[in-house]
C-alpha cells in the first residue's frame, strides 16, 4: 500500500493495524472452524480487484458454505459493529472490494450449488458463489441457457450486486432484467427473500431491484433465482468491416429502430482489432468492426442477416464474414471475447483504466467520436469496444504503472469522457458499478437531492454503515478513503 | 360512508371532519386559484376508485399542471404534516385512492403533455397524467408504439405507480421492463430525477425500480420517460377453444419453454365467453379459448403460426380463427378487452371482487383449476381469464353488494386464492398492487423481516408519513384503517 491522505491513512492504518476485535475473531473462528482465517496472503488476495487501485485486504476472511453461516458471520460482524464485504471472484474493475476500512470479508465461493433448475418455469435457483460459466454448463443439455455475459466468468452473486451486462444485453436484457428473486443477509444478520417465483409481481417494493446493483452495501446476497431462456435454433455470427466507427454504430441504431433482435452487435475500433490480430494470430482487417450473431429459427436467422446486410451496404459496410457452425463461431467470437486481454498486450506491463459510459444511442455516435479525438489529443494508448446496442462503450486507457503523469493525464480523460457521457444524458457507468471510482461522479449524474435519497436508503437499512462501508454512497461522518494506484496518484476525487 | 372500527371511524371523521389546517388552505388556495378546492362532489369523485370499497373522499384537491406545482402542493402538505394522495385517473381496484387518513389529493390529469418523443432512442417522455391511449395516438404516425396494456386508459403516472401490465407483457414485459426514468416529488416537496436516458446503468441504487410499484407512499410520480417500441411488420391474430381450461394452458406454457415470442396470450374460460358474446352479439363457442395474437415479419408470423397451431392440436384444441387485418383484429380483440364489463353484465346491479392471482406458469393449471372449483362449491358466479403467458389470471367474484354474507363469502373466496397463490410460490398480485386490499398478505407472501425492510424504507423516504399514508405497508403506530364495502362488511383482513 502507498501513502493515502493524511487522516484517511490514519483510520485505515488504525482499522488493520488495531485488526478484529478478539472476541469477534473467537466468535467467526468458533463458527467457520479453519474456514476463518487473517493468514496476510489470504486476505491480500480478498482485497484484491481488477481495478487501478492497490489492493487493500481485509481484516480477516471467512469461507461461507451456506446462507445461514453468512447470517451468522453477518449477526457477529454486526454486534461488533465491524465491516462486512461480500466476495465472488474478484473480477470486479471499480475497487468495489478493497477493504477501505477493514473488516471480514465474506468468501461465497463455496456457496456453488445449483439449487434448482425448473425448465418448465425457464428459472433457476443458485447460491451466490456460482459462475455464469458453472451455471450454463449444468444447464448444457436441457435447452435453456442463463444469458448475461459480462465477459468475465464472474459470480452471479457478484453480478447481481453490480447489476451486471454484457454482449447479449441488447438481445436478453441485464441482470436487472433476468433476476426473479433474491436471498438477502440484511445488515442485522437476518435472512430476506425479496419475492416468490412468478414473473411479475405488484406486491410491494421491489426490494429485489434494490439489491441489484446495490454492491453489497444494503445486505449480502446468498441466493439468486434467474430467469433462464430457450437456446434458440439456429444462430450465424458475422463479422464486417466499416470506413469508420460512426458508420458501424449507425448500423446498429438502424436495425436497433426497426426491431430487428440481433443477439449480439459488437463495435471494435481498428486498435481493437489490431490488438486482437496480434493476440489471437487472427488476420482481420484492421478496420472498425462489428461483430453480429443472429439467432432464432433458420428462416428468422436468414431474415435478420439479409436486413443487416442491407443496413451495413448503406452505411458504406464490406463482405459479411459468417460463421454459423458452433466452431467457427466460437473461432469468430473467441477474439471478441479475448479483446480485453488482447489490449492489455499493446502495451506490455501496462494497467488499464477501463471506461464504461453508456448514452443514448442516438448520441452514441457523437460520444464515441469525441472520445477518440480526446485519446488523440491525450496521446494515450487507447482501443475502444462496446455494446452498440445498448449505447455502451469501454476504453481501455493503457498506462505504464509507475509513471504518476501518465496515470493523471488516462484519470483526466476518463474525467471528461464520464462528463461527457452524463452531458449527453447518460451514465458514467452501463455496467461496472459505482465502487470507489464512480462515487464523486453520482451527484453530476443524478443530482444531489437524488443522492440524498439513495444515502437515506443506506441508512435506513444499514444503519451502523458495516455493509462494504466506503462504497457507492458517501455519507455524513464517514472519512472518504481513496486508495491510490501503483503510481500513487489519486483517482477518482475529481468532481468532489 | 358505512360504520368503521370505532377508533379508525373516529381517527378518520376527525380527520376529515377537521379539514384542512385554515393555513395550509391559504397556501394552497393561493399557489392554485380555482384549481384548488375542497367543493364535497369533487373530493369524493377523487375518493373513489374501481373497488368494491366505499369512497373515501379527501379534504380538498388540487388540479396540478407541472411537477413545480406538485412541488409546492407537497411542500405545503409536508410543512402541515397532511396526507398527499396522488390521482390520475382512478382507474385503480385496491383501495388505493381512498383518502383513509384526509389529506389533499393532487389530480395530475391536466399534466396531460408529451414532453418528447425520441424516435432513433425509442423513448418518450411524457407527464404523468398522459393516458396510455393518448401516448399511442401521439405515436400512431411514427411507427413506433408503448407496450404497456391493462386493459382500462390508465395515466402512466398510475401504471408506474402500481407496476402495471396487461395482455401485451408475454412478449414486452410489465411497466418495470419499460421505464428508463422518472421525475418525482419526494415527501419534502424536492424535485429528483431516477436516471438519465441511457437504456442502463449502475449508477447506485436503481431508484426507478423502487418508485415504479410504490403506489405513491414514497413519493409523487410526475413525468416518465418509457422505452417504445417499433411497430410489427405484419400481425396475426386467432381465436382456438380447448376442451378445457388445463390443455389451454398448457399450450401456452409449451410455447413460452419453445421460445415462441407470443405477442398476446390470453385465456377465457367458458363464462367469460358466454358474458362476451351476451354483450358483444358474437357467436363463439363458449369453451375455455384461447386469443393469442402473433407478430414480426411476415414470415415470423406464419412461422409462429404453424408452431402454435401444432402444439394447440397436440393438446386437443380445434380450429383457429384467424384474424389479420386491422379491422378483423380489432373485431377479434374488442371483446377480450370488453371482458370486464361484459362479465360484470352477468349479473346486473352486482359488484366485482377482482383477484389477481400470478404464479410460477407451472403451477398455473394447478392453481386455476382449484380455484375454479372453489368457485363451484361456494356458489358464486365468476368468470376466469388472464394473461397466461405471465401466470397470471383474474377472477371476477360477481356479488350482490347488498348481501352481506355473499360479500364474505368471495371474500372468503379471495382470500383462499391469494394464500393457494402464495403457496404455489406465486403472488397474491401480479398487476393491481397493494392498496388497502392486499397489505395484511404482504407478510404472507414475503415474510415478516422482508415486509420490515420495506417499512423501513417508507419510513426513510417519508418520515412524517404524508404520502398516501395507511396504503402498501402498515406503519407502528399507525391507525388501521379499512373502509367498507357497500354492504359494511369488512374486507382484506383476514390475515391479520
Amino acid at each position: 500500500m502507498t501513502a493515502m491522505t493524511s487522516q484517511s491513512a490514519r483510520q485505515t492504518r488504525l482499522r488493520m493495524g488495531k485488526g478484529l476485535p478478539a472476541e469477534l475473531a473467537e466468535t467467526l473462528a468458533a463458527t467457520f472452524g479453519p474456514r476463518f482465517t487473517t493468514n496476510s496472503a489470504v486476505c491480500l488476495q480478498h482485497g484484491t480487484d481488477e481495478s487501478a487501485y492497490e489492493p487493500v485486504p481485509p481484516d480477516a476472511v471467512v469461507f461461507a458454505e451456506s446462507t445461514e453461516e453468512v447470517a451468522k458471520a453477518v449477526a457477529a460482524c454486526h454486534a461488533w459493529r465491524t465491516p462486512v464485504i461480500a466476495f465472488g471472484v474478484g473480477s470486479s474493475i471499480e475497487g468495489h472490494l478493497l477493504a477501505i476500512h477493514g473488516g471480514v470479508c465474506i468468501d461465497l465461493s463455496r456457496m456453488n450449488r445449483i439449487l434448482d433448475v425448473r425448465q418448465q418455469d425457464l428459472t433457476a435457483c443458485v447460491q451466490a458463489g456460482v459462475t455464469r460459466e458453472a451455471l450454463n454448463a449444468e444447464l448444457a443439455h436441457t435447452g435453456f441457457f442463463f444469458s448475461v455475459d459480462p465477459g468475465a466468468n464472474a459470480s452471479i452473486g457478484g453480478m447481481v450486486a453490480t447489476a451486471a451486462s454484457g454482449t447479449t444485453t441488447v438481445r436478453y436484457g441485464t441482470m436487472r432484467d433476468n433476476v426473479l428473486s433474491l436471498t438477502v443477509v440484511t445488515a442485522e444478520g437476518q435472512v430476506i427473500r425479496t419475492a416468490r417465483r412468478a414473473r411479475k409481481t405488484s406486491a410491494g417494493y421491489c426490494l429485489t431491484q434494490l439489491f441489484i446493483g446495490s454492491e453489497g452495501t444494503l445486505g449480502v446476497i446468498t441466493e439468486i433465482t434467474v430467469k433462464l431462456h430457450p437456446q434458440p435454433e439456429a444462430i450465424a455470427a458475422a463479422a464486417v468491416n466499416f470506413p469508420d466507427v460512426k458508420s458501424a454504430v449507425e448500423t446498429v441504431i438502424l436495425a436497433m429502430q426497426m426491431g430487428v433482435p440481433l443477439a449480439r452487435a459488437e463495435m471494435l475500433d481498428a486498435l481493437t482489432i489490431k490488438a486482437i490480430n496480434a493476440h489471437s494470430r487472427t488476420s482481420l482487417t484492421e478496420a472498425p468492426t462489428l461483430f453480429l450473431e443472429f439467432s432464432g429459427s433458420p428462416a428468422q436467422v436468414q431474415e435478420q442477416s439479409v436486413t443487416l446486410q442491407a443496413l451495413a451496404e448503406e452505411q458504406g459496410g464490406g463482405e459479411f464474414q459468417w460463421a454459423t457452425r458452433p466452431e467457427e463461431r466460437k473461432r469468430l467470437w473467441t477474439p471478441r471475447h479475448h479483446a480485453y486481454f488482447a489490449c492489455l498486450q499493446l502495451r506490455p506491463g501496462c494497467r488499464s483504466f477501463t471506461t464504461d459510459a453508456c448514452v443514448p444511442i442516438s448520441n452514441l455516435a457523437q460520444c464515441v467520436a469525441e472520445t477518440a479525438a480526446d485519446i488523440q489529443a491525450a496521446g494515450i494508448l487507447a482501443p475502444i469496444f462496446g455494446h452498440v446496442g445498448d449505447g455502451n462503450f469501454h476504453c481501455l486507457l493503457l498506462v505504464d504503472p509507475g509513471n504518476a503523469s501518465e496515470i493523471r493525464a488516462a484519470e483526466e480523460l476518463s474525467h471528461r469522457l464520464m462528463r461527457r457521457a452524463i452531458h449527453l444524458d447518460g451514465t458514467c457507468t452501463g455496467e461496472h458499478g459505482v465502487g470507489l471510482h464512480k462515487m464523486s461522479y453520482l451527484e453530476e449524474e443524478h443530482g444531489a437531492a437524488t443522492v440524498e435519497v439513495m444515502r437515506r436508503i443506506k441508512r435506513a437499512l444499514d444503519p451502523h454503515n458495516i455493509l462494504n462501508p466506503g462504497k457507492v454512497v458517501h455519507l455524513d461522518g464517514e472519512d472518504l478513503v481513496r486508495p491510490k494506484t501503483t503510481s500513487g496518484a489519486a483517482v477518482g476525487e475529481r468532481t468532489r
